[in-house]
Protein backbone atom coordinates (compact mmCIF):
# COMPACT_ATOMS: atom_id res chain seq x y z
CA UNK A 1 0.00 0.00 0.00
CA UNK A 2 1.59 3.34 -1.20
CA UNK A 3 0.78 6.25 1.52
CA UNK A 4 1.51 9.84 0.64
CA UNK A 5 2.15 12.33 3.49
CA UNK A 6 1.92 15.85 3.01
CA UNK A 7 4.82 18.04 4.52
CA UNK A 8 3.51 21.59 5.87
CA UNK A 9 1.50 21.50 8.44
CA UNK A 10 0.80 17.79 8.28
CA UNK A 11 4.14 17.25 10.40
CA UNK A 12 6.00 20.55 9.41
CA UNK A 13 4.36 23.27 11.59
CA UNK A 14 3.95 26.06 8.90
CA UNK A 15 1.27 27.42 10.79
CA UNK A 16 2.27 28.04 13.96
CA UNK A 17 5.79 29.50 12.37
CA UNK A 18 3.91 31.84 10.62
CA UNK A 19 2.62 33.65 13.94
CA UNK A 20 5.39 33.06 16.06
CA UNK A 21 7.53 35.26 13.32
CA UNK A 22 4.43 37.43 12.52
CA UNK A 23 4.53 38.58 16.49
CA UNK A 24 7.93 38.83 16.57
CA UNK A 25 8.24 41.16 13.65
CA UNK A 26 5.10 43.62 15.05
CA UNK A 27 5.18 42.55 18.66
CA UNK A 28 2.09 41.06 18.95
CA UNK A 29 0.02 38.18 20.35
CA UNK A 30 -2.02 36.36 17.68
CA UNK A 31 -2.30 32.60 18.55
CA UNK A 32 -3.59 29.90 16.15
CA UNK A 33 -7.01 30.21 18.22
CA UNK A 34 -7.47 33.20 16.51
CA UNK A 35 -6.90 32.22 13.21
CA UNK A 36 -9.63 29.45 12.66
CA UNK A 37 -10.83 28.76 9.54
CA UNK A 38 -8.30 31.06 8.22
CA UNK A 39 -4.96 30.92 6.74
CA UNK A 40 -2.23 33.59 8.89
CA UNK A 41 -2.12 36.42 6.41
CA UNK A 42 -5.90 36.85 6.49
CA UNK A 43 -5.64 37.12 10.15
CA UNK A 44 -3.61 40.10 9.94
CA UNK A 45 -3.90 44.13 9.34
CA UNK A 46 -3.62 44.05 5.42
CA UNK A 47 -0.41 46.57 5.58
CA UNK A 48 0.89 43.29 7.27
CA UNK A 49 -0.51 40.24 5.05
CA UNK A 50 2.69 40.98 2.39
CA UNK A 51 5.09 40.16 5.25
CA UNK A 52 3.46 36.44 6.08
CA UNK A 53 3.21 36.15 2.01
CA UNK A 54 7.07 36.76 2.18
CA UNK A 55 8.08 33.98 5.06
CA UNK A 56 7.77 31.17 2.53
CA UNK A 57 10.31 32.96 0.42
CA UNK A 58 13.24 33.72 3.38
CA UNK A 59 15.96 31.24 3.95
CA UNK A 60 16.04 29.41 6.57
CA UNK A 61 12.06 29.47 6.93
CA UNK A 62 11.82 25.61 6.16
CA UNK A 63 14.78 24.70 8.33
CA UNK A 64 13.49 26.09 11.50
CA UNK A 65 9.81 24.02 11.54
CA UNK A 66 9.14 21.89 14.07
CA UNK A 67 8.18 18.61 13.45
CA UNK A 68 4.46 18.68 14.84
CA UNK A 69 3.52 16.38 17.84
CA UNK A 70 4.05 13.05 17.30
CA UNK A 71 4.65 12.86 13.80
CA UNK A 72 8.41 11.15 14.05
CA UNK A 73 6.90 8.05 16.37
CA UNK A 74 3.92 7.40 14.58
CA UNK A 75 5.05 8.18 10.71
CA UNK A 76 7.92 5.64 11.97
CA UNK A 77 5.60 3.30 12.63
CA UNK A 78 3.61 3.48 9.47
CA UNK A 79 7.10 3.30 7.26
CA UNK A 80 6.62 -0.52 8.73
CA UNK A 81 3.56 -0.80 7.63
CA UNK A 82 3.33 1.25 4.52
CA UNK A 83 5.25 2.43 1.65
CA UNK A 84 5.21 5.79 2.88
CA UNK A 85 5.78 8.58 0.41
CA UNK A 86 6.37 12.66 1.43
CA UNK A 87 4.50 14.51 -0.99
CA UNK A 88 5.35 18.44 -0.55
CA UNK A 89 3.93 20.77 -2.97
CA UNK A 90 7.06 22.70 -2.92
CA UNK A 91 8.25 24.15 -6.35
CA UNK A 92 6.61 27.43 -6.15
CA UNK A 93 9.51 28.07 -3.23
CA UNK A 94 12.67 27.23 -4.86
CA UNK A 95 14.79 27.99 -1.40
CA UNK A 96 13.18 25.71 0.39
CA UNK A 97 13.68 22.35 -1.68
CA UNK A 98 17.06 21.96 -0.26
CA UNK A 99 15.39 22.85 3.43
CA UNK A 100 12.88 20.89 2.97
CA UNK A 101 16.02 18.06 2.05
CA UNK A 102 18.02 18.68 4.76
CA UNK A 103 15.06 18.57 7.26
CA UNK A 104 14.00 15.66 6.46
CA UNK A 105 17.70 13.76 6.99
CA UNK A 106 17.65 15.58 10.55
CA UNK A 107 14.33 14.90 11.51
CA UNK A 108 12.91 12.10 9.83
CA UNK A 109 15.97 9.91 8.76
CA UNK A 110 14.08 6.90 8.18
CA UNK A 111 12.26 8.25 4.97
CA UNK A 112 14.87 7.54 2.35
CA UNK A 113 15.14 9.97 -0.67
CA UNK A 114 14.13 7.55 -2.87
CA UNK A 115 10.31 8.01 -0.71
CA UNK A 116 10.59 11.96 -1.40
CA UNK A 117 8.46 14.11 -3.70
CA UNK A 118 8.62 17.95 -3.82
CA UNK A 119 6.41 18.77 -7.04
CA UNK A 120 4.26 21.53 -8.03
CA UNK A 121 0.40 19.94 -8.04
CA UNK A 122 -0.47 16.26 -6.54
CA UNK A 123 -2.83 15.07 -9.14
CA UNK A 124 0.06 12.93 -10.62
CA UNK A 125 0.54 11.19 -8.13
CA UNK A 126 -1.04 7.14 -8.04
CA UNK A 127 -1.33 5.75 -4.79
CA UNK A 128 -3.50 4.20 -2.24
CA UNK A 129 -4.16 6.67 0.63
CA UNK A 130 -3.08 10.53 0.48
CA UNK A 131 -2.87 12.98 3.87
CA UNK A 132 -3.24 16.61 3.09
CA UNK A 133 -4.25 19.81 5.04
CA UNK A 134 -5.43 20.70 1.30
CA UNK A 135 -8.61 19.89 0.05
CA UNK A 136 -7.26 21.01 -3.60
CA UNK A 137 -4.76 18.27 -2.90
CA UNK A 138 -6.84 15.51 -1.73
CA UNK A 139 -9.87 16.44 -4.03
CA UNK A 140 -8.45 14.58 -7.20
CA UNK A 141 -7.03 11.97 -5.43
CA UNK A 142 -7.96 8.17 -6.60
CA UNK A 143 -7.68 6.72 -3.11
CA UNK A 144 -8.74 6.86 0.37
CA UNK A 145 -8.25 10.70 1.58
CA UNK A 146 -7.56 11.67 4.84
CA UNK A 147 -7.29 15.78 5.94
CA UNK A 148 -5.11 16.41 8.43
CA UNK A 149 -6.56 19.50 10.27
CA UNK A 150 -4.50 22.51 10.44
CA UNK A 151 -6.41 25.96 11.98
CA UNK A 152 -6.93 27.02 8.98
CA UNK A 153 -9.14 23.98 7.76
CA UNK A 154 -11.41 23.54 10.39
CA UNK A 155 -14.84 24.17 8.72
CA UNK A 156 -14.07 22.20 5.56
CA UNK A 157 -16.50 19.19 4.80
CA UNK A 158 -16.46 16.14 3.21
CA UNK A 159 -13.47 14.39 4.14
CA UNK A 160 -12.41 11.82 6.16
CA UNK A 161 -10.31 13.70 8.94
CA UNK A 162 -7.31 13.06 11.66
CA UNK A 163 -6.81 15.84 14.00
CA UNK A 164 -3.60 15.02 15.07
CA UNK A 165 -1.06 12.18 14.49
CA UNK A 166 -2.57 10.20 17.37
CA UNK A 167 -5.37 10.20 15.50
CA UNK A 168 -3.91 8.67 12.38
CA UNK A 169 -2.58 5.94 14.37
CA UNK A 170 -5.59 4.77 15.19
CA UNK A 171 -6.70 4.95 11.58
CA UNK A 172 -3.73 2.85 9.72
CA UNK A 173 -2.28 1.15 12.61
CA UNK B 1 -3.18 13.88 -21.85
CA UNK B 2 -0.40 13.89 -19.03
CA UNK B 3 3.04 13.67 -20.60
CA UNK B 4 5.92 13.42 -18.25
CA UNK B 5 9.74 14.19 -19.51
CA UNK B 6 13.02 12.89 -17.30
CA UNK B 7 15.51 15.43 -17.21
CA UNK B 8 18.74 14.63 -17.07
CA UNK B 9 20.11 12.76 -20.26
CA UNK B 10 16.79 13.49 -21.71
CA UNK B 11 16.82 17.24 -22.21
CA UNK B 12 19.86 18.49 -19.95
CA UNK B 13 22.81 16.67 -21.02
CA UNK B 14 24.63 15.04 -17.92
CA UNK B 15 26.24 12.47 -19.82
CA UNK B 16 28.70 15.28 -21.86
CA UNK B 17 29.17 16.63 -18.75
CA UNK B 18 30.41 14.01 -16.99
CA UNK B 19 32.68 13.58 -19.69
CA UNK B 20 34.21 17.09 -20.55
CA UNK B 21 34.93 17.51 -16.53
CA UNK B 22 36.77 14.20 -16.69
CA UNK B 23 38.69 15.10 -19.71
CA UNK B 24 39.29 18.12 -18.01
CA UNK B 25 40.70 16.62 -14.79
CA UNK B 26 42.48 13.99 -16.19
CA UNK B 27 43.75 15.27 -19.27
CA UNK B 28 41.59 12.70 -21.25
CA UNK B 29 40.50 12.84 -24.90
CA UNK B 30 37.64 10.71 -23.79
CA UNK B 31 34.25 10.69 -26.56
CA UNK B 32 30.42 9.66 -25.76
CA UNK B 33 31.36 7.14 -29.04
CA UNK B 34 33.80 5.58 -26.57
CA UNK B 35 31.08 4.91 -23.96
CA UNK B 36 28.02 3.28 -26.23
CA UNK B 37 26.33 0.87 -23.29
CA UNK B 38 27.98 1.98 -20.30
CA UNK B 39 28.18 4.81 -17.84
CA UNK B 40 30.76 7.52 -18.53
CA UNK B 41 32.51 6.05 -14.96
CA UNK B 42 32.44 2.64 -16.24
CA UNK B 43 34.58 3.78 -19.54
CA UNK B 44 37.68 5.37 -17.14
CA UNK B 45 40.29 3.31 -15.14
CA UNK B 46 38.96 1.96 -11.85
CA UNK B 47 41.20 4.70 -9.61
CA UNK B 48 39.40 7.53 -11.84
CA UNK B 49 35.67 6.26 -10.92
CA UNK B 50 35.21 8.10 -7.75
CA UNK B 51 35.75 11.14 -9.01
CA UNK B 52 32.91 11.28 -11.88
CA UNK B 53 30.50 9.61 -9.01
CA UNK B 54 31.17 12.97 -7.62
CA UNK B 55 30.74 15.23 -9.81
CA UNK B 56 26.70 14.33 -9.32
CA UNK B 57 27.39 16.09 -5.30
CA UNK B 58 29.35 18.76 -6.78
CA UNK B 59 28.07 22.41 -6.60
CA UNK B 60 27.14 23.79 -10.28
CA UNK B 61 27.48 20.58 -11.85
CA UNK B 62 23.49 20.95 -12.85
CA UNK B 63 23.52 24.48 -13.12
CA UNK B 64 26.02 24.24 -16.27
CA UNK B 65 24.37 21.24 -18.16
CA UNK B 66 23.53 22.52 -21.36
CA UNK B 67 19.90 21.34 -23.15
CA UNK B 68 20.08 18.67 -25.40
CA UNK B 69 19.67 19.97 -28.86
CA UNK B 70 16.15 20.95 -29.80
CA UNK B 71 14.65 19.91 -26.68
CA UNK B 72 13.93 23.51 -25.66
CA UNK B 73 12.12 23.98 -29.20
CA UNK B 74 10.15 20.87 -29.29
CA UNK B 75 9.31 20.94 -25.47
CA UNK B 76 7.47 24.34 -25.76
CA UNK B 77 5.39 22.42 -28.76
CA UNK B 78 4.54 19.59 -26.58
CA UNK B 79 3.25 22.17 -23.82
CA UNK B 80 0.42 23.93 -26.34
CA UNK B 81 -0.94 19.87 -27.08
CA UNK B 82 -0.25 18.01 -23.79
CA UNK B 83 -0.42 18.57 -19.96
CA UNK B 84 3.73 18.24 -19.50
CA UNK B 85 5.21 17.57 -16.50
CA UNK B 86 9.31 17.75 -15.63
CA UNK B 87 9.83 14.45 -13.77
CA UNK B 88 13.36 14.41 -12.54
CA UNK B 89 14.67 10.83 -10.40
CA UNK B 90 16.72 14.10 -8.30
CA UNK B 91 16.29 13.34 -4.26
CA UNK B 92 19.78 11.57 -4.43
CA UNK B 93 21.49 14.94 -4.80
CA UNK B 94 20.06 17.58 -2.45
CA UNK B 95 22.43 19.74 -3.74
CA UNK B 96 20.57 19.65 -7.31
CA UNK B 97 17.35 20.28 -6.37
CA UNK B 98 17.65 24.33 -6.47
CA UNK B 99 19.87 24.11 -8.87
CA UNK B 100 17.31 22.84 -11.06
CA UNK B 101 14.66 24.93 -10.46
CA UNK B 102 16.84 27.57 -11.41
CA UNK B 103 17.86 25.96 -14.63
CA UNK B 104 14.23 25.23 -15.80
CA UNK B 105 13.61 29.17 -14.91
CA UNK B 106 16.60 29.94 -17.03
CA UNK B 107 16.06 27.55 -20.23
CA UNK B 108 12.49 26.15 -20.11
CA UNK B 109 10.97 29.12 -18.49
CA UNK B 110 7.23 27.79 -20.37
CA UNK B 111 7.69 24.57 -17.58
CA UNK B 112 5.19 26.01 -14.49
CA UNK B 113 6.70 25.33 -11.37
CA UNK B 114 3.28 23.80 -10.95
CA UNK B 115 4.45 21.33 -13.50
CA UNK B 116 7.99 20.62 -12.08
CA UNK B 117 8.34 17.23 -10.11
CA UNK B 118 11.18 16.48 -8.57
CA UNK B 119 10.96 12.74 -7.12
CA UNK B 120 13.71 9.34 -5.76
CA UNK B 121 11.51 7.29 -7.63
CA UNK B 122 9.26 7.35 -10.52
CA UNK B 123 6.83 4.31 -9.87
CA UNK B 124 4.19 7.03 -8.30
CA UNK B 125 3.45 9.01 -11.45
CA UNK B 126 0.13 8.00 -13.00
CA UNK B 127 -0.26 9.72 -16.74
CA UNK B 128 -0.45 8.87 -20.02
CA UNK B 129 3.67 9.63 -21.42
CA UNK B 130 6.71 9.07 -19.86
CA UNK B 131 10.03 10.10 -21.67
CA UNK B 132 13.16 8.72 -20.03
CA UNK B 133 16.35 7.71 -20.96
CA UNK B 134 16.36 4.65 -18.04
CA UNK B 135 14.37 1.59 -18.31
CA UNK B 136 14.01 1.16 -14.74
CA UNK B 137 11.83 4.32 -14.84
CA UNK B 138 9.68 3.19 -17.59
CA UNK B 139 9.32 -0.41 -16.58
CA UNK B 140 6.73 -0.10 -13.96
CA UNK B 141 4.62 2.99 -15.75
CA UNK B 142 1.18 2.63 -16.69
CA UNK B 143 0.88 4.55 -20.15
CA UNK B 144 2.75 4.86 -23.11
CA UNK B 145 7.06 4.50 -22.06
CA UNK B 146 9.01 6.40 -24.68
CA UNK B 147 13.31 5.65 -24.10
CA UNK B 148 14.61 8.35 -24.97
CA UNK B 149 18.15 7.72 -26.10
CA UNK B 150 21.56 7.67 -24.16
CA UNK B 151 24.84 7.03 -25.15
CA UNK B 152 24.05 4.42 -22.18
CA UNK B 153 21.34 2.93 -23.23
CA UNK B 154 22.05 2.02 -26.93
CA UNK B 155 21.54 -1.53 -26.72
CA UNK B 156 18.51 -1.81 -24.32
CA UNK B 157 15.51 -3.21 -26.02
CA UNK B 158 11.96 -3.69 -25.82
CA UNK B 159 10.90 -0.25 -25.93
CA UNK B 160 9.40 2.47 -28.21
CA UNK B 161 12.68 4.83 -28.87
CA UNK B 162 13.33 8.39 -29.63
CA UNK B 163 16.55 8.97 -30.91
CA UNK B 164 16.70 12.55 -30.33
CA UNK B 165 13.97 15.45 -30.08
CA UNK B 166 13.10 15.54 -33.63
CA UNK B 167 11.95 12.26 -33.54
CA UNK B 168 10.04 13.17 -30.51
CA UNK B 169 8.48 15.50 -32.39
CA UNK B 170 7.61 13.28 -34.99
CA UNK B 171 6.38 10.94 -32.19
CA UNK B 172 4.14 13.35 -30.39
CA UNK B 173 3.15 15.97 -32.35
Amino acid sequence: MILFIDMDEVFADAYNAHIELYNKAFSKNLKAEDCLGREVWQCVPKHHQDSIRKHAFTDGFFTNLRPIKDSQEVIKELTEKYEVYVASAAMEYPNSLREKSDWLDLHFPFIHWKNRILCGSKHILSGDILIDDRAYNLENFKGRKILFTSPHNVHTKGYERANNWREVAGLLL
